[in-house]
C-alpha cells in the first residue's frame, strides 16, 4: 500500500493491481459464457451479447471495489453492471449457475498465472547470473565462513553454485504450480446447470487453459496455500542470497561490490541497496504466505479467510517479484574482488586446511571437491 | 494493495497512502528547520524559506517512490527535490544534520498517530455499541457455549459486557502508545549539530508534539513492535467478537441478525457482512504484526528490516481499522432475538444449572454473578 | 514441551524424542564410516570399531545437550564421546571429514522420514474414513453452507468427497519429499576426502537410502522449508476438517457426534475432542513452519537459523501426527445423524434449490453433479 | 522438543514442565478450597482435607496428560485422582464451583508469573552488562553502520547505551504485566458459588496474589496474546543485540571476542555461541507469540484455540529465558577491542566526519551528542 513503487516492479504491480483483477474477473465471465454457449446451455447469441460486454473499459473499477462492501466481494456489483451492459433477455445468462466466488477465484488463478510468469523471468535472470559467476569463479579461493567466523577456504564458484541449485529448485517448484478454475455453483453441486455439470465445468477451463479440479475447491485452499508457501520460498531464498551479498560487501570485507545507490548525507557511501530491497520484499511475502497458510474456511465458503486471499495473494506475487528482480539486477551487475578474498583468507584458516591436506602448497589445492560440485550444479541448471 | 476499497474505510485509506506519508514527510522536514531556527542554528529566513516548500502539492509522490528505488527510500529524493523548490543559499539548509531515517521514522510517527486515531474512534464506537447491548439484555437468558456445545444457562447482557471489556482494554492499551520523534544524523550521534544536538531533538519533538526518544532509535524498533501487536490485538478481538456473532447469525442458531448484505446468487440469504470483512481484515493485521515485530535490525540501520516496516504500518494500521469499522456497523445494526435465544436452550442446559441451584425454578435462577460482571464491565468501561 | 503427551501419540513423541535423534545421529556416524571404508577411505577395522560403538544405550542423551550448549550443537561432545568409545586408533577415524552440521541434518533428515513415515499413515486413515463417508452418504441430502449460512442443497457425501481430495493432495505432496543427506565437511567442499569427496558422498547416502543432495546444502533450506510448509498444509487440512465436524456437532446444528469427551463439570456435554486437539495440534505446526521458512542462513552457515530449526523440526513432525491422529479417530468414531440433515434444511434453502431446478419435486432432484464430483474424488483418491 | 536442555536453562526448564504445571494445578484447587471456605461456602474441615491432598508427590503427571487426551485437559483427571485422595465427603468440595478452565487459566498465571520472573533476572542481567560497556566505552570510537557500510564514528558506548534502553523498555512492559486468576464456572457466571461468586472470585486470587478480572476471560485472551507479543519483543531485543556482537565479532571485523565455544573440527575458531543460541531462541519465541495471538475464541471457550496456549505459553517463557540467559553469559564476558576498532575506521569514515565538523582534528571531535545520549540511557535505566 505504501511506497509499492520503490519496491516493486511496475509489470508486477500492474499485474495484481484491481484493474488487473478486473481484467481477470471480466475473462473469467466470457469463458464461462462460451463454455456454456459450447454446449448449448445459453444460445450463441447470448455467448456473444456476454462477450462483447466483458470489456475493462466499461467498468469503473473503483466504483465496484466500494459497491463490493455491501456485498462481501465485487463480483456482485461486477455482474449487476454486466447484466446492464448486456441488456435483454442475454442478460440472464451472464454469470449463468456460477457463483461469485467461482469467478472470483477463477480471476485469482489467472492473476497468480500471470504474476508466476514475471516471477519466473525474474529467478531466470538470477538463475542466469548464479551460473554465469559459478562458472567464472571456479578458482576463486575465498573463506568458507560458518557462524560468521571463516572456517576453511572454498571458492567463490562454490558459493554461487550452491545460490544456483536453490533458485533452479525453486523456480522448478514454482513452475510446476497451477491454481485451477473454479466453477461449482452456489453449492458446489453446479446443481444449475443440471446434466451439464461437468461438462461445462471442463470446456471452462480449457478455454481459459486453467486444469479442472477434481471437485470444486470453494473451501479446500491447499493449492493457494502451497503457492503461497511456494513465493515465500522463492523470495525467501532471494533473501538470502541477498544477505549474503550484503555481508560480502561490509566495508571490513569488500569482497563483492553492488550496483550503487545515493545516500542523502554520505556520498561515499556504498549501500547495498538492491539487496536490502530483496530482504525487505520477501519480509512481505513471507507475511502474506501466513495468511494463505490459513486452511480453516468453514464448511462450502469461509466468513473471512477467503475474503482474506486476495490482497495475500497479490501481495505475495507482487513483492516475491520485487525480491527477485532486485536481487537479479544486483546480480547481474555485481563486482568481484578475487584478491580481496585471498587477502582476506586469514593464516588460521589456510592452516587449518593443512591439517586436511598436508601436502597441499597453495589454497587451490585444499579445495576438495569445490569443482565437481560446480559442474553438478550447472548441469543441475541445464536439465 | 488489492480491492482495499471493499475492506478500509476511505478515511483510514487516505491516512496511509502514499500522498499521507507525502504530508508527513513535508512536516517533518519543516519542523526541523523551524526547531533548528529556533535555537539559532539555521537562520529564521533559511527557515521560512524550508517551510515555505514543504508544500505536498509541489511534488510527485509516484516519481519520488520511483526515484527511491535508487536510494532505498524516498526521502532523498524528496531532499533533492525540496533542495529545487527552495534554491539560493537556504537551499543548503534543508534537512540539516539529519538524515533519511530520521525523516522516514518521525513520518512514521505522524502516519502512526493518525491512523491510531482513526482505530481508536472505531473502538469507541464498537465499545459504546457493546455497552448498550450489555445494558439492554441483562435479562435475555442465552446458552453460554463451551466448544461450542451449550454448557448453562449465562445472558446476552454478559457476553457483550466481556466484548466491551475487551475493546476497552485494547483502546486503553493503543492510546497509551505514541511512537517518538527521530533525530539522530547519519551515526545516530548528532555530530552535525554540534553542541545543539539534545536541544534540536528536543524541540523537534516539541514541535510535532511527539515524545523524544531518550537515545535515537534507528534500530531500536521496540516502539513499533510493539504498535503493530497491539494493533494485532485490538483487531484479533474485534474478529473474535465478529466470530461470535457470525455463529450467533448461522440458520440453525439464528439469535441475532446482522445488517444484510446482498447475495449475487441467493436474495434469501442473510450474509454475515460485517464479521466476514473483520475477520479477513484482522488476518491481514497479524501478517503485518509479524513483520514488525521482526527487530533484528543490523548494527546502526538495518539492511532491509526497516524498509519492511512502511508497509507493514501502513497496512496494520489501514486494516485494524477496517475491522473495527466493520464490527462496529455490525453492532450497530445488530437485530437480537431474544425469544430464540430461550428456545434455543435445551431441556439438559436447563437441568445442568439446576443441579447448581436446585430451588430455582426458571433459567432467571441460574445466572450467578451475571448481573453483577456486567456492573463492573460498565465501570470499568467508564474509567 | 507442555502435555505433549495430551496432543502427540506416543509413537510421534517418541519419533522426535532426544533419544530418537541420538539414534539417527548414530545411524549417521555409522554410516559414514561405513561408506568410507567402502572406498578405502578409513580401514574395515576402523568402520567396524566405529560401527559397533554406535550404540544409543553407550551415550546418555541429557548430557549431551547439555555439553551441547558449550559447543552450540549435541555432536561435538557426541562425537568426542564416541571417540572415547572407540578407542585406539581407530578413534582418530570417527567423523573422518564430516563437520557437526553433517551428521546433524542427516540425522534431522532420518528424523524426517520417520516422522513423515507416522504422517502418512494417519493421513491413509483419515482418508480411508473420508472415502467411506463419501460413499456411504451420497443420497444423504444436506446443506450447503456459505459464510455459517445455509445456501442450496448438497450431500455428505460430497462434503466429505471434498476433505478426501485435500487428505489425498496433502499426502501426496508429503510422500515425495525426502530430505537429502548432507556431506560437506568443515566448509562445504569435502577437502578432507581428496579425490574421493563426491564418492563418499554418494555412498553414504545410499548406505541411508536418503537422496544425495545436488551440492552441500548446509545454508540452503529450501527442503526443510518446504517440509515444513507441507507438514503445515497437512495439519491444516486436518484443522478444516475439524472445524467442519465442531460446527456440525453444535447443540443447535447436531448433524454429527463425535467421539465423547468427559467433562469435568457437565455430565450431559459431548465435546468434540478430536476436533479441539486436531485443531490446537495444527497451531503448533504451523508455528514451526514459519520457523522452518526463515530461509536467511548466513554464508555456509547460519549463526541461529540453523540451530532454530532442530525444535522447529521435531514440534512440526509430533503435531502433525497429533492433528491426523485426532482427525482419524473423530472420523472412525463418527455419527451421521441423516435425519437431522433433512429436518435442518430450512425452507428457503429448498425453494432456492428450485429456481434452478423448477421440475424438480425433493431435494435429491437438485444435486446437479455431487453424484459425479463424489466418482471423480474417489477415483482420484484410488490413483 | 527437542535439545531443550541446549538452549534453555535448567531452571527455566523446569518452570515450564509438566511437574512445575501440576504444582501450579494444585496450588489453583488449594486455593479455591481455601477461599471457599473463608466465605463459608465450603466448611474449613473440606478445606483443609483438600489442601492436604494437593500435594505433586500424590500424582503422577505423565498419567495426567495421557488421560487428559481423553477430556481434553489435565485437569479432568485430576479432578478425579484428588477427590479419590480426599475422599469422604470433603471430595465432593473439591473444584466447587469451577470449570477445568478456571484451574488451567490460573494455573497458566501462575506460571507465567514464575517464568517471567526468570525473565526479568535475566534480562536485569543483560542490562547491566549493558550499562557497564557504555559507561567504560564512552570512548572507545568506532564506526556507526548503517545498511552494513561504515557511515561516521560513533563510540562503542553509545551503542551499548541503545542496547541498554531496549532492554530497559523490554523489562518494565513484561514487569507490568499481571495475567489474572480465573474463576468463572461452567459458563462463565459462577453460578454455583449463588450469592458469593463475587467474594469466592475475589478471596481466590487475592490467595494467590493475582489480579482479578474484571468479568471472567474464558475466551478474552488479550492479557495472554500481550504477554506473547511482550515475549516476543523481549526475546527479539535480545536477539538484535546478539546479531550486532555476532557481525562485531566476524573474523573480518574483529571488534568484540565473545566466549569460546568449541568447533567440532577446527580448533581455532571462535564460534559466537552466545549470540546464535540467543537467534536461535528468539524464533521460538516469536513462533509461540504466533500462537498466542490467535484471538479467535468461539463463545464462551475456544474449540482448539484454548488448548493451544498452553505449550506456546511455556514455550515462548522457556526461550525467552533461553534467549535472555545466552544474551547475558556473552555480555558478560565480552571482551572488546578498542584498537581494532579504532582501526578499522576507514579514511572516507573519518573524511565524512570532517565535513560536519570542520575544525575536528580527531575523531573524538566528532561525536556530537554520543556521551549526551549515554547519560540519558543510563538514567532511564536508573529510574
Amino acid at each position: 500500500m505504501t511506497f509499492d513503487a520503490l519496491f516493486v516492479p511496475a509489470a508486477a504491480r500492474h499485474a495484481v493491481s484491481d484493474v488487473a483483477w478486473l481484467d481477470a474477473l471480466l475473462r473469467t465471465e466470457r469463458a464461462l459464457a462460451q463454455a456454456e454457449a459450447s454446449l448449448g446451455v445459453i444460445s450463441p447469441a447470448a455467448a456473444e451479447a456476454i462477450s462483447g460486454a466483458c470489456r475493462p473499459d466499461l467498468f469503473d473499477v473503483g466504483s465496484l471495489a466500494e459497491q463490493g462492501r455491501a456485498a462481501g466481494n465485487p463480483v456482485e456489483p461486477l455482474v449487476r453492471t454486466l447484466r446492464e451492459q448486456v441488456g435483454g433477455e442475454a442478460a440472464s445468462f451472464v454469470h449463468f449457475g456460477a457463483t461469485s466466488q467461482d469467478i472470483l477465484d477463477t480471476a485469482a488463478s489467472l492473476v497468480a498465472r500471470n504474476g508466476v510468469a514475471l516471477l519466473l523471468a525474474e529467478l531466470d535472470g538470477v538463475a542466469a547470473a548464479c551460473a554465469r559467476l559459478a562458472d567464472e569463479h571456479r578458482a576463486t579461493v575465498t573463506a568458507a565462513r560458518t557462524l560468521l567466523q571463516q572456517a576453511v577456504p572454498t571458492t567463490f564458484g562454490l558459493k554461487a553454485a550452491s545460490w544456483l541449485v536453490g533458485v533452479v529448485h525453486a523456480r522448478h517448484r514454482l513452475a510446476a504450480m497451477r491454481l485451477p478454475a473454479q466453477l461449482g455453483g452456489a453449492g458446489g453441486t453446479l446443481a444449475a446447470l443440471g446434466e451439464n455439470g461437468l461438462a461445462v465445468l471442463n470446456a471452462f477451463a480449457r478455454e481459459l487453459q486453467l486444469p479442472a479440479p477434481v471437485v470444486p475447491w470453494h473451501a479446500r485452499r491447499l493449492p493457494l496455500a502451497e503457492l503461497g508457501a511456494q513465493l515465500a520460498v522463492a523470495a525467501g531464498w532471494c533473501a538470502k542470497i541477498a544477505l549474503d551479498l550484503a555481508l560480502l560487501a561490509q566495508t571490513e570485507v569488500g569482497e563483492v561490490r553492488v550496483p550503487d545507490g545515493a545516500s542523502s548525507t554520505m556520498p561515499h557511501k556504498r549501500n547495498p541497496l538492491g539487496p536490502v530491497l530483496a530482504r525487505a520484499c520477501a519480509e512481505h511475502v513471507t507475511a502474506a504466505a501466513g495468511v494463505l497458510l490459513h486452511l480453516e474456511h468453514e464448511h462450502e465458503r469461509a466468513a473471512g479467510a477467503w475474503h482474506a486471499e486476495w490482497k495475500a495473494l497479490s501481495d505475495g506475487l507482487a513483492y516475491a517479484v520485487g525480491a527477485a528482480a532486485a536481487l537479479r539486477e544486483t546480480l547481474e551487475g555485481l563486482e568481484v574482488d578475487a584478491d580481496r578474498m585471498r587477502a582476506n583468507l586469514r593464516e588460521e584458516t589456510l592452516s587449518e586446511a593443512e591439517r586436511f591436506a598436508p601436502d597441499a602448497r597453495r589454497p587451490e589445492d585444499y579445495l576438495g571437491s569445490a569443482g565437481a560440485f560446480i559442474d553438478r550444479a550447472l548441469a543441475f541448471a541445464r536439465e
